[in-house]
């Protein structure tokens, strides 16, 4: 499998990281866009919407949208499961992710950033508008994790996928988590587990040395 | 069971589609975002983001996020299944309706145009702001769409159930779908089917009699 990504990009982590807790190979194709490489016509060809990540499965086949993307490394490779088998427990499960992937994660993209500074607001009102909208979306995620373990249980899934990605942005855009115990929680997990390690933004070959 | 919902609600609206397909009985139960409800403690303990729409399944438990709802609906109702039986299909419907449910319809929600009032743009560059992500969202779908039939086959599925109400907010909001003729197409399917028609914000109890 070949995986159109960018280092930094919350929704590619987000498949890096359900690749690597499948224990999956694949290659790595860096898509820079600072330098608006997704929008080249290249790329559009790859996915018409110029977005990263997407992934080109075996067969040619390229398939876009992240959560598309773990869906169907879910079900490809039900090895490591991400979801539970209970349909009450996978629907708690997505409703995290979708919290995170519909409610959070697009609002701070950096097409969204670029429109905002196009209609005239200065950095530190787009800063400001990211952290509010990470701030609401972790409050809400936090009163629907567990109170032991990772987000839903004793094992990463589905909900970790999307959460730590997104705490990555949280601290990049200076959000404090002080007020979210059991993210917290979360947070420390990941940050001793390999396959979370694997998929962080500066482990990749196309990050920068210097951040 | 019971559905919190508000008529003009575009992920409520995808909800009421897949529960029609489906021929699922359910309560509607109307919570009016523009009178501020889905603030109300009430509200907050039934889903902690204070969004809608939200599903009540037998047994009380109560599940969020339209993309998590109509996962559940699909693996719980198996009949009428809204996704195809391959994963590369099922992947191929799920990244359309991810572009839609994560890319379009979440930067103009009530909220986020809320809080753009509250940096100080007019309505104008609100509306502005609104047709744009609809146009950018709309002319990526367009590509990934069959040439003929629903968006991915002879029968409705769950492109259809996210596309659909991202047309009725197009509409409210003034953009033409002239340019692309595959969405115009299943907007004429959909006009014709009785399952979207019990779905259409005009059909809710909660829908002022006059729009």
């Amino acid at each position: 499998m070949q995986l159109y990504t960018y280092y930094r990009s919350t929704s590619s982590y987000r498949v890096r990281i359900a690749l690597a807790l499948k224990g999956l190979a694949y290659q790595s194709l860096a898509v820079n866009l600072l330098a608006g490489e997704q929008r080249a016509p290249a790329y559009l060809a790859v996915d018409p919407q110029g977005r990263v990540p997407a992934l080109r499965v075996e067969g040619g086949q390229v398939l876009i949208q992240s959560g598309a993307i773990i869906e169907y490394l879910e079900e490809r490779y039900p090895q490591v499961p991400l979801l539970p088998g209970d349909a009450l427990a996978r629907a708690r499960a997505r409703g995290i992710a979708a919290l995170i992937g519909c409610d959070v994660h697009p609002l701070h993209n950096v097409s969204v950033l670029n429109r905002l500074r196009g209609l005239g607001q200065d950095e530190a009102q787009v800063q400001d508008w990211i952290r509010a909208w990470i701030s609401d979306g972790l409050a809400a995620v936090e009163q629907l994790l567990e109170d032991s373990g990772w987000c839903l249980g004793p094992q990463p899934g589905l909900a970790d996928v999307y959460l730590i990605p997104q705490l990555y942005a949280a601290e990049r855009f200076s959000v404090a988590l002080a007020a979210w115990p059991r993210i917290q929680r979360v947070a420390a997990l990941a940050a001793g587990h390999p396959a979370f390690a694997q998929a962080h933004p500066a482990a990749q070959a196309d990050a920068p040395s210097v951040q």
